[in-house]
């Protein structure tokens, strides 16, 4: 039905990051010919146990790979190229143009690395400023404050008009080891003529600016400057430009900088040897030249603010690290906010760090974070700078996507203009109009879970609920085939259901029924539906367990003949 | 060593509450002599799949029934009264002493009614200037505000002094349904002396004051003028407080109430009865009324702004309720925080919500929510209008101890009069001193699990949670007596692993080693160790599937000789 519509419009399909906070991926498809803007993945929900990362479905592009025009990535955080290793395979070719700012890039090449047999990808620099035409698509980027640096917003011309797509964005007029917020350049984009703005919806639920880092920076200061033995910062791996606070506030105090953390240490030696992060000669240590070092000349910088099970902050507080140990006179600085889910572990490693005697301060308690994401007055700006036609509200939850498309009525676009959207819709735009399509794209949940990608599905999630949950209960009988009398004793193997040995009466009743089942089945002499016995087995062993227990344990009986 | 001290001193045993919020309790012990406050439960962690609640350890109460003098119970919440089902069976006798406000016991005795076979518990009454004694311990009942009725802090008279426990509370002027808090009584209790102050440490991380329940009925009122459809409250069924403004705004607004979910409608019940929850008559009315009224005619008060997933709100955000369906002019007010580690299943509820089309508001939003604790501010007032000696924070995570020991001190308590100590640890008061004894009580986790309480221990979790994350697979092997060979081709039962229907390779590859590893243990003709011949089953096909998918399904062998 839209395929002459569809000759004359933009189609834009988002494949991931709407209505979820991470795995981000947009497609811009004209006439057949599609652009990719990011690569991300996300962290999985509490429901999927044992699952690595959730990646964008691109299924809509299997035997697209001669239509696709190239990749572009906005910024170097992993909810924007975390997935590329993971999809890349299925859609290269030799030449397949890749554009990403040289940080972005740094960390794109530096993660294909870990992964054997990728395909060799050239992955072009681009910056602030720079011009690329791809097919239809002429792609200018410019510069847009974040808190990694070297992030790119994009202004694409097309043929039905211009795109402005911010990246993850906030206005910052003191940014940390990187030029305030270039309004003038924004201003200049938008009188250009923007038919439709894509922005970051992420902090569209909170109310005023977000905070600048020149904020933080000064909290950082004073607890720098009041601090007698040891500082321990604890953050996210690619907060580039808090790692360097960091590192500028430790020289200022005299301190040297142990990095520790696997993350933590490639981030920073990406990261300087671009230049993005400075430190003179000497600030930063190694483990061994710790013991030569007054505690009130140490600083530790290392990652587990989320309470991450392996990150080196939490093996401190669990003591378990190798080296360390928190003691009286430490100052612990979690500078981070922390991702919805994970207050419970945070709350925990805090706790036990105070356990320990250390002073601990955390984003709660003074402004020692600041989020990367524009607030309520910022988008709100954002739109009034740019004055779009249409408007499309991506990155972020519903409620995000929601409360963004609200601030953009009140800033005075009309409701028709404006697109909330899930994952996998198709947004058709033309010179005149905005909509949705009928049809839709593939884009459920593909998980990734240790070398398996889309392999494990809702059944396999199901049964490790379950399993969590009650546990498991294999019945082996071994039937004699000529008498059909259970040969011994069922076997019975049970894991996360009760402790066996305490339940010998329980497991005596359970064989007694087992045989039961059996023998009333073969009992009559013709021949056995064994599929049914296993159902009876099932049923009944998983009633009777029940009953004793209300545990449901996975009940699963072996049959064998002999 | 410490036999001939403990018969002049005071010693006081947290079972539970420290370190954690919620399975508060208490015991105070003199000459061997047992007074036992409160008997609360706790939600699991996200580490204990399967598990129910978690409850005080009462191994130091074995052999003690004798010794037991009374329960008295602060108020109906059940990170009070939630372990009674569990624990009183086995400190029971006839006539053993319990002490309650009238709703309170209505809580607890209704709840009883769940449990079939519990000892017929006799609860007696008390209110504000009730005075009982128990042995040694005088206890004088005091009114304290919080978010329930019916709430009593304890004034205890001991040989070494008076302690004063503040049960869960706030200071409010304005309170819905009760009295505010009564400063004078207060500072009477102080005035007569108090030697230990024991006091709630919940809000101990919060900077101000709490909001008062007034400010809430006002943000509320505003939300009801203005809503044109139907409203939907939910909230905490214990919030009997918030419950009673939702009626009250409801009449003010000519609304009829529809209570939905059973937790909800049993507290109301209870309240209503012993006149706690007033409503005019026709004002609550039953599911198949709704048909009659109009929208703005109608108020759902129900369960599930935690995200639970069996209430109310939750089944109909997300289509599965019975009757009812969320649609655009409904508004819903998600009445309550959120507890640590709900946020994302939270958010969950409130995407569903929102793409029904209804309007949403939460406390994050505008104050529609009061803790029920009290905050910096009203904790140091407490101090600073008992003026004990020592000073004891309780009920909340070591941090908010640490927090309130904070407070303390900066009230001029000197540090070695104030404890902040653990579950399980002595606290020995006498008249001069308080310190901690060296010896400590059994205080590590009871785990409920369905009808078990106790018999889900670190081996049955950590098999639960090995389960989750990479599923089973379960080999049953056949061996001939005679020949030591395999008789057929080794069953295989996996769960949570992978699909098997899609990994044909995999599994025939694997059916091959195991075939191998037993040939090679039986093949020399010997006596054969089956035990190793498991182990090595176990060890080397777990490594083949780890290096084949990178995960580590829980591998469990079974041998059978024919």
């Amino acid at each position: 039905m839209s395929k002459l519509k569809d000759k004359k419009s933009l189609r834009i399909i988002p494949l991931g990051g709407l209505g979820e906070v991470g795995r981000n991926m947009m497609l811009l498809e004209y006439k057949g010919r599609i652009l990719i803007l990011d690569m991300g993945f996300r962290l999985p929900e509490e429901s999927m146990p044992g699952i690595d990362y959730i990646i964008p479905n691109i299924s809509y592009l299997k035997d697209k790979k001669e239509n696709i025009l190239g990749i572009v990535f906005t910024h170097g955080h992993y909810d924007h190229i975390g997935a590329v290793p993971y999809l890349i395979e299925k859609i290269w070719r030799p030449n397949l143009p890749i554009f990403a700012s040289p940080l972005t890039r740094g960390i794109i090449l530096k993660r294909q690395k870990d992964f054997p047999n990728q395909p060799p990808l050239r992955v072009e620099k681009v910056r602030d400023g720079s011009k690329i035409q791809l097919g239809p698509f002429k792609v200018e980027f410019f510069r847009m404050n974040h808190n990694i640096p070297d992030n790119l917003g994009l202004f694409i011309k097309t043929p039905v008009g211009n795109l402005l797509h911010t990246s993850d964005f906030k206005f910052d007029k003191n940014p940390v080891n990187e030029p305030p917020t270039n309004f003038k350049k924004l201003k200049d984009l938008g009188k250009r003529g923007v038919l439709l703005l894509i922005s970051d919806s992420t902090g569209a639920e909170q109310e005023g600016h977000s905070l600048s880092e020149k904020e933080i920076f000064k909290n950082l200061d004073k607890i720098f400057s009041k601090a007698k033995g040891r500082i321990f910062v604890s953050t996210f791996a690619s907060l580039i430009n808090r790692i360097q606070q960091v590192i500028t506030l430790s020289e200022r105090y005299k301190r040297k900088v142990l990095i520790e953390g696997l993350s933590m240490k490639t981030n920073v030696e990406i990261a300087r040897n671009l230049k993005y992060i400075r430190a003179k000669r000497g600030t930063l240590i190694k483990k061994k030249q710790l013991k030569n070092l007054a505690d009130c000349r140490i600083t530790v910088l290392c990652t587990g603010a989320q309470g991450e099970p392996e990150a080196t902050l939490v093996k401190i507080a669990n003591r378990e690290h190798k080296i360390l140990r928190f003691k009286k006179g430490d100052t612990v600085i979690l500078s981070s906010s922390v991702i919805p889910g994970n207050e419970r572990t945070v709350q925990i490693v805090k706790d036990n760090i105070l356990r320990q005697g250390a002073k601990v301060f955390h984003y709660q308690m003074m402004d020692i974070h600041a989020s990367g994401h524009a607030r309520q007055e910022e988008l709100k700006k954002m739109i009034d700078i740019i004055k779009p036609r249409f408007f499309l509200p991506i990155h972020g939850q519903y409620s995000m996507l929601v409360a963004h498309a609200d601030l953009a009525k009140e800033m005075g676009i009309p409701e028709e203009n404006i697109i909330v959207c899930e994952n996998g819709q198709i947004i058709n735009l033309t010179k005149k109009r905005i909509s949705l399509l009928k049809e839709e794209v593939p884009a459920h949940y593909v998980m990734v879970d240790g070398l398996g990608i889309g392999d494990v599905g809702e059944i396999v999630l199901r049964d490790r609920k379950q399993l969590a949950k009650d546990g498991m209960f294999v019945i082996v009988v071994v039937v004699d085939r000529q008498s059909g009398r259970v040969r011994g004793s069922p076997d019975i193997i049970s894991r996360g259901f009760i402790y066996l040995r305490e339940s010998k009466k329980l497991l005596k009743e359970t064989r007694k029924r087992i045989i039961n089942i059996v023998h009333k089945a073969t009992g009559s002499g013709g021949a056995v539906n064994w599929t049914y016995v296993k159902g009876e087995i099932k049923d009944k062993i998983g009633e009777f367990l029940y009953q004793k227990t209300q545990r449901r344990p996975m009940v699963l009986p072996v049959l064998i003949e002999v």
